[in-house]
């Protein structure tokens, strides 16, 4: 177990809490829970429905405490998670004592055993906040990883405690990524330009959109990263917000929109790169330079301190005044790290304004039916002094020859 | 749009929406959207929060609705889908305009964009209801899709309506699967088996788990599937029984233990398989003999109409009987589709029973911590007249030879 707490930014955690009156917190969504304390609960990551919590009182960091499945007690013995006080739920049997020339998971994972079981989740929670001393306090539950009715139950069973909403503080938390966040998600980043380059590599003519996906997620698996988001067109495909991969074969003319990317460490990428195979026609390249001028009009402008609201507008009107005159967005960006959308929404009606240590999707996504769709989409991160981007190639229109 | 529910067992659904008096049901959880309509809504795919429903009124399919974001109608547009309305929310900027040789998708993604839009995913379930005449009905809500608070609302909106939990009525229709489902789970199954051989075509001496695992789901993005679980573990870390991939090297006489299965147009494997790298020794053949020979009898016994609970019996008894006699199970298996985790659950306390054209994964897993894990998991049909398998390989030992 480590001592540093690599992913959650626990200051700001602190703030918020203060901020809030809470004397606790609950996680219960699964990036929640790997966030507070580095613990990857695999089935809560697979499926709704599987259980799992971090306890995180105001009162000091020692008494955090995971509450998890009996099943899932490997995964805490073999990860390396800042969280030291475990509690567990139901039954499941492993079999074999303590050897003599024992592995060290295997020896951690029999004294997680040793706890006292509770019947399930609900109950394990309870009992964790009451030995706590959090009976008669005010605590924040992350609502949206419980199951209905699961929050109600929990406050008739701690009559005396005050249970509010707390999902938006920890999205609130998130928003502001520490060291160890950048460097995943500059490497997600990095796996994923790597990917869209691994696809162009097969973007031959007659290649099909299937093909280019192949490949796309066959380099993101070989970089020890898992497959999210594909969304990968061709021609008057590309103009599909969603597109997922199909038979349509790459014909000369044709753009190709990659909006895509995959999960690396539990950290997310999306990004947006577009090709022609062949010459782009001039409006194609035209249309292209107004949105790259769109993206690179927010880089100028975003700063620990400036509005996000007053990037969304310069944004959106460098596009028109470049090229794209009738352009219309609900946001250029959002931020990213453990979920895909974490805050800020680079919104017209955002109050919120940027702060160093955010990492920002920032986007110009353009889609013309029947003819092409177009998007840049970098990742950056905020700095102090402006924003350093997590990119390797620039957001230029890539060329295959045919 | 296509008139055949591909992958709904629409008679099984009526009949259990007669048995609970259900006037119309309402899919809110990704995998019942999907189910119910052939839609699958990227967002809520990928993430918590994005809403999308189906409706599906007891009179009659031709009323069938899906409810959705404007953001993706270019997948209702594209995707074979056997629901004809589509009601949409939110704003979700496209240009272009109908043109004289415009693809049939860009066409249709046109005419969706006409109809009517609503504030949000509520309002538009509210109005998706009131104007299919269930102001006053008896209406099963799958509330696991939902959000928290989101059923209460739906509620208040609709006081004249009696809202019913009904994510169980979901499990217990799909529990039954239509030929399409089999033959997609059939295609999993492959792809987990050829993944597995990809895998141990690496597995050379002083191989990493995470060699195997590249090489894993490398054959799996190959093969157009998404991975999903890929617990690979060896020697000792095959007694974990979620090992995920690290740095330990494969050395002679280490067990490989595979618990692995990815995810093809929407539907799911489970499968586990055994490997020694050299010669096993006499313990591990011994033991997994039995294993295999647990899962060979609940085959023997597999009908329509036997007790879940007597195949649970008579699976572990033999296990015991066969050779590992302190053998404890808290189940022997578990349905599979569309999600992991189908019906029926293969408990000792099950009420049910087995029934023609359930999928199962029927599994005998044995962890013995700091020694090895062993387990057997096959993907199966239950036929009229028993069990059919959907794998290629019986289950033995593989072994490598260093």
């Amino acid at each position: 177990m480590f001592s540093s707490s690599a992913l959650l930014n626990e200051e700001r955690l602190h703030l918020l809490m203060a901020e809030a009156e809470f004397d606790a917190i609950v996680a219960t969504a699964p990036e929640n829970v790997t966030y507070t304390s580095g613990f990857w609960a695999l089935p809560q990551w697979i499926r709704r429905g599987p259980q799992a919590y971090v306890i995180w009182p105001a009162s000091g960091k020692d008494e955090v405490e995971i509450i998890t499945s009996t099943a899932t007690l490997d995964l805490v013995a073999d990860q390396r998670i800042w969280v030291n006080r475990v509690r567990r739920y139901g039954t499941f049997n492993v079999d074999g004592a303590a050897l003599d020339a024992m592995d060290s998971v295997s020896r951690r994972l029999i004294d997680l055993q040793k706890a006292p079981v509770h019947d399930d989740a609900l109950t394990a929670l309870t009992a964790g906040l009451m030995d706590t001393g959090l009976g008669r306090a005010r605590i924040g539950i992350d609502e949206i990883g419980l199951m209905p009715g699961q929050f109600e139950a929990l406050q008739e069973r701690l009559p005396n405690a005050e249970l509010l909403p707390a999902a938006g503080l920890f999205r609130a938390v998130r928003a502001v990524k520490t060291d160890e966040e950048i460097a995943r998600l500059a490497r997600i980043a990095e796996i994923t330009e790597r990917s869209i380059e691994a696809a162009l590599a097969v973007a031959l003519e007659g290649a099909s959109e299937l093909e280019l996906a192949r490949a796309f997620h066959a380099q993101t698996v070989q970089d020890d990263a898992f497959p999210v988001l594909g969304c990968i067109g061709f021609g008057e495909r590309s103009a599909l917000m969603n597109v997922q991969p199909s038979g349509r074969k790459l014909t000369r003319g044709d753009v190709i929109r990659f909006d895509v990317g995959g999960r690396y460490r539990h950290y997310r990428a999306d990004i947006a790169r577009i090709a022609t195979f062949g010459e782009p026609n001039r409006e194609v390249r035209q249309y292209h330079r107004a949105l790259l001028a769109g993206v690179e009009s927010a880089y100028e402008l975003i700063k620990p301190g400036v509005r996000v609201a007053d990037v969304f507008q310069a944004t959106v009107e460098t596009v028109r005044r470049e090229g794209i005159s009738h352009y219309r967005r609900n946001h250029v960006g959002h931020g990213i790290g453990i979920d895909g959308y974490d805050a800020p929404n680079l919104t017209a009606t955002s109050d919120e304004v940027f702060e160093a240590g955010m990492v920002l999707c920032v986007e110009t996504p353009y889609y013309e039916l029947g003819r092409w769709g177009l998007q840049v989409e970098d990742m950056v991160v905020v700095r102090p002094d402006g924003v350093e981007t997590l990119m390797t190639s620039d957001g230029d229109l890539f060329m295959v020859t045919p």
